[in-house]
């Protein structure tokens, strides 16, 4: 078995309202950072993993992303995998 | 002014016990998905924001990283930056 690490980005949809980024944006105002123009919070999620080939890492992935990691109504997800040598 | 992008990784310290990555780790073998050796969930901070030069854009980022994004305590945090043009 070969050793893969995937980095999931978890991100909200453009459409979706994301208050935590706005209070945060706020928060950054008042600490006295200017010319933020947007800022969006979302989630990382970084696997290690086992897969006879980097087809099958790519399926265990996506089916994760696509069944525990993302809520497809509201999040899109992406993700970088690449394999790793012991 | 130029516009720049930042992309901020926040992730648990590695001493740092991550109860809803297991759960999601636990929920995956349930799914049938086998061989995931570690999976841990951090967030994910998309900035954009306008500065003078990178080096102005990179005290920001790290400004906002360490009083704002991160607990030092539990996280650690690292960014990608890059300037985008209209």
């Amino acid at each position: 078995m070969n050793q893969f690490e995937a980095k999931v980005s978890i991100r909200l949809r453009p459409s979706v309202l994301d208050p935590a980024g706005e209070a945060i944006k706020s928060a950054a105002s008042k600490l006295g950072v200017e010319g933020i123009n947007s800022l969006r919070i979302g989630k990382l999620i970084e696997v290690n993993l086992e897969a006879k080939e980097e087809k099958e890492a790519k399926e265990k992935i996506e089916l994760l992303c696509d069944r525990l990691f993302a809520n497809k109504v509201i999040e899109d997800f992406d993700y970088d995998l690449k394999e790793v040598n012991e």
